[in-house]
């Protein structure tokens, strides 16, 4: 039985903002499994704003190219197996791009066994609640009656960052862009206070948010929000640099955050980059715990979920422009 | 008996580079001393780089104003006392400035014993072994095995940022301005190697002087000696930021060091400021080991000493320029 496979090819390089032109919805017969690897039908498909670094140039994984399916962090579940580590039922995780299915290593995949609905392995169960616990936590290092900012506040990690904070009994605003925004994170989420970077007066409100300056900023933006947040750092202040999502979108990112170094040696201020792989021998202890947030019921898991693998481009562009509430993901089909 | 003071008074603030104009010496006879104060002759006047940043705005201290007796950490001798704590004869130390005497509060001065040739207290037992010793060892952590870089490595800090890294087994790598200094460097003060920032092929000489990257990135300049070696730092590096030399002496300081927060995300990279005073309560420790780095002459000392009060402006432009081996300081006085 040959099965068709749509997926989702990158037709052109994104050399100013990401437009649905630079990607091409293509269907052919999926090749067949060759021995030792699987079949995978995708399931949900992580949308995140990195993604579109990866096209700026290789990091931690190799540059995106013209012709590749477009790489995604992925649940699926295996349909084919012709090795012994997975038999077809399994769900798992792994990279598996934005198509229907995708034939890949088994290395390549790790088995998930869901004890909450599958989402929450791409948001709060996930890479995305891993970054935000870790960040917050370790590189952080947030204390008891101290100010968290957090930008990109309304976000997949930020909306997350901000409730852990408050458990952590910190002083907790967000850096956000609309006033839809501002009012969800602190009614319904808690945040003690939510400024919106668009308005002309941002700075002045950041500051008359934090008087006694920030002792911790979670940066999933860069740009303004962190030079902003920079100046009114509090001694022996932590800045968590998670994410520059300002900087993704655009040919012509700034230098660099204004100030640095100057700015970090006047207060003694540090300023961490990481990733949440940095902590993988921690991640069983990590979820054990937010799990126990989740079964009682005191965090919020907010979701922003698109139907159908059509709208992975214009999902992701829709991240970049801020223009979703939680975690966003493609949801593509449901497992057999 | 009236004694007159020579001081060096602020005439002009630098918008560009520093120059002598800028400051006017002054002929005048000392005040009285009031109750409850001090008369301190002024024996030698430590010179440093962050003086002329000092101008450019308030920062843990408060801005420059023209009129001002040029403000500078300085070693005394109290010549006559008002109050309980000081007697004539005590030497101390504090921020007396660029005069002959000073008349000041005594819970400005601190009290010097003397062990060591009394330069000393202003180079590798004063400010500069604190901050090279907290720096290298606390801040950026490094360890036995690990690639040390230091920026200004021929200057006061980091000519004994690099030995301390030597003798915690680093490889050690110097960033300085000069083949002289360059040869100094490996030939006098054991470095592994060193590179001249003035070179066409300085990022070129960096990055092999550095194979596997950089574990620690001990920074006294700013610029691109940053800038370099920020795109080359190893995995889970540190940078400890001390010094911003390379901006202070402008009135176009770059925006900031370019690629942050980007590159401190994908290498998980830290950048700390800090300053000497951070550890304030760990100072009587790691001067006993500076000491006894000294007695077993297993830490080379470089005093770069200018003779006489009338030397200070040109002494201080020429710490900006680079035109130092060590650490400066002008010697106005010896004790009576």
């Amino acid at each position: 039985m040959s099965e068709l496979n749509r997926r989702w090819r990158v037709a052109a390089m994104p050399s100013e903002r990401l437009e649905t032109s630079h990607f091409e919805l293509e269907t052919s017969d999926l090749p067949e499994v060759p021995d030792g690897q699987v079949k995978c039908r995708v399931l949900w498909i992580s949308i995140d704003a990195a993604q579109r670094a990866w096209f700026q140039g290789a990091t931690y994984r190799a540059a995106i190219q013209i012709g590749d399916t477009m790489p995604a962090f992925c649940i699926g579940q295996v349909v084919q197996s012709r090795c012994d580590d997975f038999a077809a039922g399994d769900i798992v995780t792994g990279h598996l791009g934005w198509q229907d299915y995708s034939v890949v290593d088994p290395h390549d995949l790790q088995r998930l066994v869901p004890a909450a609905p599958l989402s929450n392995y791409l948001s709060v169960l996930g890479i995305t609640g891993l970054t935000a616990y870790f960040g917050l936590l370790e590189v952080g290092e947030a204390k008891a009656g101290e100010t968290v900012v957090v930008s990109g506040a309304a976000g997949a990690t930020g909306s997350l960052v901000g409730q852990i904070a408050k458990k952590q009994g910190c002083r907790v605003v967000g850096i956000c862009g609309s006033p839809e925004k501002q009012k969800w994170l602190t009614s319904e989420l808690g945040f003690d206070a939510a400024v919106n970077y668009r308005d002309d007066a941002f700075r002045q409100q950041l500051k008359e948010a934090c008087p006694d300056g920030i002792d911790v900023f979670f940066d999933n933006v860069g740009g303004a929000a962190l030079d902003n947040a920079l100046s009114i750092m509090a001694y022996r202040g932590r800045v968590v640099c998670c994410g520059v999502v300002s900087q993704y979108d655009t040919s012509t990112p700034v230098r660099g955050a204004r100030g640095v170094p100057g700015l970090l040696i006047v207060k003694s201020v540090t300023m961490r980059g990481f990733l949440y792989t940095d902590y993988s021998e921690r991640w069983d202890e990590a979820l054990q715990v937010i799990q126990g947030w989740l079964q009682d019921g005191s965090l919020k898991v907010a979701e922003d979920v698109l139907e159908g693998l059509e709208k992975a481009p214009e999902g992701l562009i829709g991240v970049l422009n801020g223009s979703n509430v939680g975690k966003r993901m493609i949801h593509v089909a449901d497992p057999a």
